[in-house]
């Protein structure tokens, strides 16, 4: 009962100062406020600074409450507009619709830490939305806005190297989010001349990456993922590379979650590279396929219509195959297993990486999520590679298995736009393997 | 006839350069275009540069007609929107709402040199608009993301001085708007140690000035403008200087008409000033009054209620009393009759100054753009200053007046709020000469 | 009388004022002195800048004086180092021979202003040398030091463009020693894309140039200057160049006169354009012959050693010619008399230029400058060019001719041993004419 | 006999690849190099790269040798500057006795690496000098040229901090000779808002630090290191702070040994935080003195005159009381048992380490260094703090005492001038201790 009341003390306390922030941002948009904008942002942005966690999503709801536009008048303006088909009748119309909040948000954009404090608004919202579908509005004009001032045409590509600012190196380090980077020599190592890291920076956080790639030069295309992460043999010659690998890319904002930044940094890189590199003939990535495991386990049937003729045949016998080979399909095969299997066990692991792969868009709510981004880029499947990554994270998640996913310059508008059709590309190779 | 003939047939030929430029715009609004959007936003430029002038209105026309939101569409999602007040039916209004050819301006945007060309397209449909009011909605779609993108939060102030790239500082001698520069020699007058220029740049054009603002540090408020661009009599300790003027203040980007810059800059720039010379006590202008004389010239009567009591009369009493001075009202006086003129023309004609500025947002349409700027800024008018510019402009314009705004920071908020209400701060002094 | 009185007194206070220099320099090279020379040094600076014109010399005669070594202490270690050949013999024979002075300037260079100062003493001394040659010893320490100073090693090539600081582009335009810059619309026409303008740096006088050459890129080796100085015919494709151009070089700091920089400058310059532009295939200039007209007015006898084969008849046969076409030898010939010369007449004047060019080294204290310059640094005569210089200064300074220099790379280092030997390297079209 | 058999053969290849060398050398020094010195620099370089260790100072030999000035032709210079004493005498007796290997390493320092690799010379020859003390000549012009060259005048200050380059902050870490750092963490906390790192850099250089100092600003002048060390408390206001502390200073460069860096680095970054700070009162030190412990151990007399009156008495009851309360004074004491120590040993200890100290440069061959730097510098002795350093090195070197140097800065010059006619300056309450 103490406890009881402690936590009201603590909600009433919450209330007011959300109350405070009410106030600054009813502030920031009177007409004090458009006389010195920067100065009023700056207070809201102090007052949300103080709110304590759990005011968080009461602010958020205030946002949804106060300063969304009003139903009446919208429908209003939507009949002129049906009515006249007017310039004028649109333009009002357009600013009955968008919220309010809009533009207190580009207001708070406006003051030092603004940016910052807008993305990690974002960043709660979006983990409390699940809980909060009321919040939706609210997010999606974030979405809207951060699209817009995130969007590409703003970004400054940057090449990080051993000679950058050792705080956007720590950032490397801590957000790599694929394969971990352990300290400093680790990092350097990922930095030698055979190598590229390249990130997108926005002019408003300029102490902050966006998101990064790592990237290899060798020779060849890649099937197992060690040597690129080693220490060893860094090849002094990468003005002779074939082939550019990206091997790892990480967001750094989950403020920014939805905005496609991943796509826009692959596609200039490759220009980037090519000029600086103009014997590259490929760029392609050595993937994971984090849901690959746990699909297998879950042992659902495969949609016949989206694989090759005798597909779903041939997945099931390669099913039963790693059953008898493995024993029980709900654990994962260990290491010394995979090693010892032979030619037929590994065919059909990899058979089911590729079906696993080709219908990553039908299954619905688990589609895994590196294939859908590559996919969705326009890049096509181009080889299946077993026991690429024999890391415990990559044994468990997909039994080993990596994948090369091609950026085929000329060919990606097309990959791209069959995608969003229904339809996966992928080399004969892989297909002829399902 | 065979004029008639050949513009006909130039025509025919923009309908069809202006088809070719729509379906590049279809084209970057499909699905290939979301796979590459930078290269299709790079061909929508290149055949809108291959346009002829007379072409431009039509393409604007093709956007008015082409990517404006679904009426229908829009008043079924209204409706819903009012029924259920839910988030998901507003994030659906909004969607249909926001015209199509907001996401087509956000994608050429992205492209090299696609800023350069919005701005560019901007500046030629404002030309336009009052011929095509039926445009008014593009321009609307442009103002918004053009004062999304343009934010103060975006602009880097930056100050430029002899130091400066070449490049830039011919942007001055070119933009200068109030007091034309000479040459390079002038210029460099302008930037000496007793001087400031301050200017915002955006990331995204780097290359190109905004708009930029002309400081002079002095010991006290000018009454003069000639001392302030003069070559002579550099002040070598601006350290010293107790009055910062803002003597020349002008945009260079006509495609960013009506987005807010000009208010920021003076206010960040005053902020920068204060920690530079903590000495500095007050910042003002030294200001032209454009349309000073033609009002003169107009005699329309003044509005009691804007006045302080019993200024109608002494309007009258001064207008007759420099019809008695100058003879013809409609005659800018001569230099040399003004420099004759006793003190109580002299006061008749500053009288008649002050008049103009405090009732300048009731003039209908011909408000003062110096005046409607500053007030609205949240300045004061701080004192008039008789044969202040004796340039055949300065005498033409304003038979000679200049004005002193000044910029209070303390009380901007108030002043601003004021204006915005129908009611003009201005010095006592200024108020009881009225 | 007055007038030596008035000037007693004045070189009264120049003595004083110089004494009071000598003690700010004993100080400097005091114990006090070594604890704080930074300090010391700037105070030295401080009153070496407060001497009337009149007392520089004597105070440069005050550091031959003061400060030069020990003749007798001199020959003690000489006589040391003769019988025991040790190297402790040698460093004091070293330390007692090498000046104190040097550790003066050394200490004087440390402090702010100190290697703009130092340069300016040396400007001075330059200037006095010929009438004080006892301060020749002086000189040379200066130039020992600045020679090690501005050693190209410490040098910085930078490429001056239309974005480069308009404090350094106005020195271009102040230094252009060879085609005068009239104004900044001319120098931007200088800075296009088919010129580059490259320039030395110093870490210690970062505002200031030292040296700058300018180039054309063009298609063929020219034969006029007007075509590379006038404002029209930009190149815009100046990676299709297969020919550049040194077209005109200037020192800006005459206190460096004797410090090789012009040819350490366009070797790194030809190196740098080679990797920009692959496609060149020639470096050469397009050069006046500043003492040519008055060589040909003075008729002396050439060498005959020095040239091939019967070109002493040759040489006095155009003389004659020469004669007859323009009358008196001592007047330049008008531009229209060049205009109207036959072939015979103009290649008479050709040939008495190439005459000129290869004796030049053996033209006692009349050789040509720039031929020296740049056969010095290894280049060959390869072309000489009638009526390429049609101004009052080409036709008054070398009749309108000019010579190409061609730097060819790999045959520089033998063209610079030969040079040095008394052999002038010239194109085979050249000793044909000769 | 294999054994010598394979020496000797090495001996033979070292032999001929120091012939290589030195015909590069020749190369460079002729006609062919002066046209050219860069390329034929690169080849010394190159070949001087390719030596083995033991060929290294064989290399220098032939320097000495083959580079030297002529005895005979000296001593002919030397009698006609002592007959004539003219200017031009004084000239060429410079130009004999300037050892030409001076102009061969100001040739090879104009290569790329050239500056780097004279170090790395540098380095060898002050690791082999000893042995060979016929290299002292050579070595002689090594610190001639260096001292010119890495003179402060060249150098720029650099504040090194987290948002650094990464190359430069490794060697911060490396570097560090006084308090080790252990890794980026321990690095990073060294470079907190309340810390200072201060470097000089070298155009010839730039990816280099030549030298670093770190600063603490802190309230008071500190008597221990741990809390300067640790990485907790960082305060983060050091606007407030009153005293900064120089905790240690490190050389990155053994080949610049002996060229004055340290005494410059401090002064000029006193300077600079005075500006920064202008609350700060006092710059000191918190120094090891690395010879005391083994000082103290030989118990070698100490010279009365050197002293207060009456020390001598004092320092020997001091050794003592030591004696008795740790024992054998062979032995570092324990650090329990310093803890442990009563009122009057501690004194003893204290009053030791001030004797020490004050006596420094009149201990033959043994003076401490870190002391004869800062005393030199000018700095005075301001207090001796009993178990400031409790680290195993702090223990073992200096029985854990460590003193605090104060840089007054209107006191420099006398101190210095002091120290250097051998009066130490010392605190009152350090000679009252003594």
């Amino acid at each position: 009962m103490f406890e009881g009341l402690k936590k009201a003390r603590q909600r009433a306390r919450d209330r007011a100062s959300v109350r405070t922030v009410r106030n600054a941002c009813r502030m920031l948009m009177s007409e004090r406020g458009t006389a010195n904008s920067v100065k009023f942002a700056a207070q809201v942005i102090e007052q949300y600074e103080a709110l304590s966690g759990e005011a968080h999503a009461e602010f958020v709801t205030m946002l949804a409450e106060e300063f969304s536009p009003d139903p009446q008048r919208v429908l209003e303006q939507a009949h002129r507009y049906a009515e006249t088909r007017s310039a004028e009748s649109l333009v009002e119309l357009f600013n009955e619709v968008e919220p309010p909040r809009q533009e207190l948000l580009r207001r708070i954009n406006r003051a030092p830490r603004g940016a910052a404090t807008l993305l990690r608004i974002r960043t709660e919202l979006l983990r409390d939305l699940k809980q909060h579908p009321e919040l939706a509005a609210v997010e999606a004009d974030f979405h809207h806005l951060l699209s817009s001032w995130y969007d590409p045409g703003f970004l400054k590509l940057a090449c990080v190297d051993w000679h950058s600012p050792a705080h956007l190196l720590e950032q490397i380090i801590h957000h790599e989010a694929v394969h971990a980077i352990r300290d400093w020599g680790d990092l350097r190592r990922r930095l030698q001349p055979d190598r590229r890291c390249f990130t997108f920076l926005h002019p408003i956080l300029p102490e902050d990456l966006l998101i990064f790639v790592e990237v290899a030069l060798v020779n060849a295309m890649p099937d197992a993922i060690a040597p690129l992460i080693d220490g060893d043999n860094v090849d002094l010659h990468p003005e002779r590379a074939r082939c550019a690998v990206f091997y790892s890319i990480s967001n750094c904002q989950p403020g920014l979650r939805g905005v496609s930044l991943g796509n826009f940094l692959i596609k200039q890189v490759c220009e980037t590279l090519k000029t600086e590199f103009p014997r590259l003939t490929r760029f392609c990535t050595l993937s994971p396929m984090p849901g690959f495991a746990s699909w297998l386990r879950r042992g659902s049937p495969v949609d016949a219509k989206r694989l090759p003729k005798g597909a779903e045949a041939r997945v099931n016998q390669a099913r039963n195959l790693l059953h008898e080979a493995f024993g029980d399909p709900l654990q994962v095969p260990e290491l010394a297993a995979l090693e010892a299997a032979e030619k037929p066990v590994r065919e059909a692991l990899l058979r089911l990486g590729g079906a696993y792969l080709l219908i990553t868009q039908y299954r619905e709510a688990e589609s895994d999520p590196v294939a859908s981004f590559h996919l969705g880029n326009g890049a096509r499947i181009e080889r299946l590679n077993y026991l690429a990554n024999r890391s415990t994270r990559g044994l468990r998640e997909s039994c080993g298995l990596m994948v090369n996913y091609v950026y085929d310059l000329p060919a990606i508008e097309r990959c791209h736009e069959n995608f969003v059709a229904g339809k996966v590309e992928a080399a004969r190779e892989v297909l002829r393997l399902v």
